[in-house]
């Protein structure tokens, strides 16, 4: 088939981007290496997993594939959806990524508590005298040689625009600095702009947030989903891929510098902020999101012993890594405590305050792994299980994240089972939330057993209520619970979770509820001892407690006692990006929490079996809450 | 005329190139371009200057043209010599630069005195203990915790490396530092191989030395016409490129530093030394060299009051500059004085040693510009004349660099006039240094008059030589004297020394030895008061001093006292590569040193125009050398 250079314009969150199409083999590749946007791709391209839907919104494209037809519903072809793995254009064309849309503003949102201001960054005024025939130093040496300055460096990137600062300003100029060494040299007066951005880099979701230096307000913020989700939706395929590709690590980076660089630009723009006055991005995120940002091999974090090359906290020149921000402006990313105990939780105990009170905190974060930290201020334990990206929809046949036409909630009152959706539209698919909610009832009226088997509708206890019964189905032989009949939903499906789902979803809360108790056994003390359990990350925002409670995810003895942080991870970040203080008690945590290897674990193994099971006894926390 | 894309591969100094010829119109455009070597093209690919001949040794190319008819001699074309700027490949062809060939090594040679060895960077070897299970810290803390280490700041560059290192190594790795800084990480001892490399940028020349850091010794130098050169044979010129092209700054930094890369590359391979072993590079040049290497825009250094970007020391990342030496490398640029008294000229003074000496001592640099510092370790005072890239060979009519085929001496014996060439090739055009000579002698001979005037043959006073009176021409109506009829050489014309070319001597000249009067009263001294003249430079050492006296461009006063230095500011480099007390008496120099604006000075004015003059009693000094 013929291939042509397109135009194409790419809107995504009312943001545009647009450039030719070249180089690509459909929408999908074109999408995810030319465009900072990217789109899911479990299928690997091959039209059978629908979650590359886009829409065409104007112009011509190739027509509808065999494949296309399976999957995509009557009224999404009405409407222009298509599968970008699919479609190649046949003229300059419009899209519309709607999925994406939901994604931004949803998981996060502009951190409202207050935070500390303790800042680093100053911003100083002055008055130089100008050159002349009898006075011929060099700008640079001018600089220096200001009274009372305390500026000694100025790097070379700020040194390039001193010239045209100097000449601009009538040689006013205001200089940021940090410490001794200048940032920035501004003509004029900027005293008053100064930002600095905080970076959550999730193995799913990527979010920043604009943070005003002066007042310590977040003034906006904008979250994805991580552009490097094209090669691989967890951090052992990421590290995968930088081992078979030679240029696999420069590749992820680009991805989520590209990626970050974006964020940025928009939230400049969209704030009216000129992105050189914003002086430092802050970085956290797992442990091998902060070394493919940097570009540091993960490779050994991949196999026992498990060893990353950094946990400390690292300043690099942003200029280095292809952030556009002021010219001297700096990328600090937060100290992690192990490979698999990264800066995000870091970043979340500092949240939290955890680790500088007296009672007994117990964190989680369930993401794509689950990190679990236990202590106070005297001691921290911390452990990471390998929960799988279960709770985030991968590896569920229906699985979503948290997008719009998710699945978020599901709930049985008299008898009738109804859910939501996200946004309130037709449902596309069921994310993390409705997932653990839907197998708490199944739980609850004995379809699924203690052992996790899924009963067939002849096996239905004698006084299953109708619309449970409704739903017990088969799949390829096998047991599954029907939630959204194929006319219920665009996909051409029913949304089912099959027995092959609850098995995964079985393995997840194994591992995370068998770390708590190993954690809870490294320390010598009792569940009851703890007095908050901190839930931190987007899915611990939107479960429902009294669900993971029940399914055995969350222990029965904190039932009462679990506090939602949010984006604990963003807000560590950006505590860090606005106070001193706050990275040197990251620092603090990094040094006094201690890793506990659960591949390596007894304690862990046994807890992990005794964990597989489902208890009934837990279902009645329902009533609780 | 067709345009295929051919493969070319140029050889110059036994070194070889090779790419695709695209994108180009024509060789000269493509070796400028796509090579690190360079041809002169002072008629801008006109084909009317001869100054871009190679030779094609093997392949089809484009016929003759008409121009390269006029200017090519039989013997030339029959050899494949060819116009570079009037050629294009039919086939793939393989290209020989003779010119440059003789270029390296010429001037510059390898720097045999002993220079003082105090380093800064420090290699030591280090066994770690292996991670496991029960020991899994990071690499990078893993080395920070290495008792008894310096080391607390690891680069990301270097961090990269890290891991790989440590287990290629056998966790026994050597660490190369600057104070607490690691510039590498290598796996097992490598403590032996420690290296340098000190680079002078000249606006024409650059020379590039190899350095063993333990020993002090210069293994290897190399040297190339400057690969700026295609923008322009002086400073003001690539100034103003830099100003007129959007990407000029760019363009030309890249040129420079890929010549530098080249340069490292090559010392690398023909000393079987691993350039990852090299850790810094030291750079000497005049100011707008340094500007043009770091990238700074020069600007303002064109125009009055002359305001240099920085003049200050600059330690810089090299992988910033794209200069591929060890991971963690660094650029270290001299400080110098002035926009128009460099760090060349300060390394030169280092070289000298006058600064630290008692006497008072004058040190000329003789280039693209003509510098000139006089003073003691009391004082130093210094100025730089527009002397104008004349006695290099730009804007002489037969004018050229010191090549292969230059006339470099000229005699005056027995009423017989005779000449050497540099390489004793045929001659190709005449250099500063037979131009001085030959002048020196039509003015002691009076044909060229004390006001500069030529005379025409009509005019020879009685007893001209023969040899003298035969030389006696014309050029458009103008005085010439001819050197070396067309038969003599390959140019296709005579080798003439026209009345504008003596113009151009006796204003470059003029403009020195007024410079030095400048000087001199300024620190209130009398000419004999100095006790040594230092000539740096490359012409300073192929100068004949007593040709120099008689055309007036040294004092007369000071005809026995002239000492020659070589490349001053190579070596000048190459000891402040070697020790910190030298970079440290460099910034003394800066500090010290009272830069005379010559533009805004009356006595300047005064000295100039009664320097104009040329005096026949100074040419009575051939007598004494």
């Amino acid at each position: 088939m013929e291939r042509k250079n397109h135009t194409l314009h790419v809107f995504r969150d009312g943001r545009e981007n647009f450039g030719e199409f070249k180089d690509s083999s459909n929408l999908l590749e074109y999408i995810n290496n030319h465009t900072p946007f990217s789109l899911p791709a479990p299928c690997a391209g091959k039209g059978r997993c629908g979650k590359c839907r886009i829409t065409v919104s104007s112009g011509e494209v190739t027509p509808l594939t065999e494949e296309e037809k399976k999957i995509l519903s009557e009224k999404e072809i009405a409407r222009g959806v298509r599968l970008a793995c699919m479609t190649r254009p046949l003229s300059d064309i419009v899209l519309v990524m709607d999925g994406e849309k939901a994604g931004v503003g949803n998981k996060s949102a502009v951190i409202t508590e207050k935070m500390e201001v303790h800042p680093f960054l100053h911003k100083d005024l002055y008055t130089l005298n100008g050159p002349h025939l009898h006075d011929q130093i060099s700008d640079h040496s001018r600089m220096l040689s200001v009274a009372g300055t305390p500026v000694r460096h100025i790097p070379l990137s700020v040194l390039r625009q001193v010239p045209g600062a100097l000449r601009e300003g009538g040689y006013t100029i205001t200089v940021c600095r940090d410490g001794d060494t200048a940032l920035a040299v501004e003509p004029g007066d900027t005293r008053e702009q100064c930002y600095g951005v905080a970076v959550d880099i999730g193995t799913t979701t990527v979010a920043s947030y604009l943070i005003d230096l002066t007042t310590g307000k977040n003034l906006d913020v904008i979250s994805a989903l991580n552009a490097q989700e094209i090669y691989g939706a967890d951090v052992i395929s990421r590290i995968n891929h930088t081992m078979t590709d030679a240029d696999g690590l420069k590749k992820l980076q680009e991805k989520i510098i590209d990626q970050i660089d974006y964020m940025v630009r928009i939230l400049a723009d969209r704030n009216q902020i000129n992105r050189e006055r914003i002086y430092t991005v802050v970085i956290a995120g797992n442990t091998t999101m902060v070394h493919l940002v940097l570009g540091l091999p993960p490779k050994n974090i991949a196999a026992a012993p498990f060893i990353s090359v950094t946990t400390e906290a690292l300043t690099v020149p942003a200029g280095g890594l292809s952030l556009s921000i002021a010219p001297g402006g700096t990328v600090y990313t937060l100290p992690g405590v192990s490979g698999y105990v990264g800066a995000d939780i870091v970043a979340a105990v500092l949240a939290s305050g955890m680790a500088e009170s007296g009672p007994l905190s117990l964190l989680i974060d369930i993401g794509t792994n689950g990190e679990i930290v236990l202590g106070n201020r005297d001691r921290l334990v911390c452990c990471s299980t390998a929960a799988g990206p279960a709770f985030e929809g991968a590896q569920i046949r229906n699985g979503v994240g948290g997008i719009a036409g998710a699945v978020n909630k599901v709930r049985m009152q008299d008898g009738i089972i109804s859910f939501t959706t996200i946004q309130n539209t037709r449902p596309l698919g069921i994310c993390g939330s409705g997932i653990v909610d839907l197998l708490s009832i199944l739980i609850g009226y004995h379809i699924v057993e203690e052992s996790g088997r899924m009963l067939s509708r002849g096996e239905a206890p004698e006084k299953t209520p109708k619309d449970l019964l409704d739903g017990m189905t088969t799949l390829d032989g096998e047991p599954a619970f029907l939630l959204v009949p194929e006319e219920g939903t665009d996909l051409g499906s029913p949304i089912l979770l099959t027995q092959k789902d609850v098995r995964e979803i079985q393995l997840a809360k194994a591992a995370i509820a068998a770390g708590i108790d190993t954690l809870v056994k490294k320390i010598g003390i009792n569940l009851e001892d703890i007095e908050v359990l901190y839930l931190a990350g987007g899915f611990g925002s939107y479960l429902h407690k009294a669900s993971a409670v029940a399914i055995g995810l969350l222990p029965w003895e904190l039932h009462d006692r679990v506090h939602t942080l949010g984006n604990a991870a963003g807000k560590g970040a950006a505590m860090a990006l606005l106070s001193l203080r706050a990275r040197e008690k990251c620092e603090a945590i990094r040094r006094k929490a201690e890793y506990i290897e659960l591949s390596s674990s007894p304690e862990f193994q046994d807890a992990y079996i005794e964990r597989m099971f489902f208890s009934q006894e837990n279902t009645k926390t329902h009533n609780i809450f």
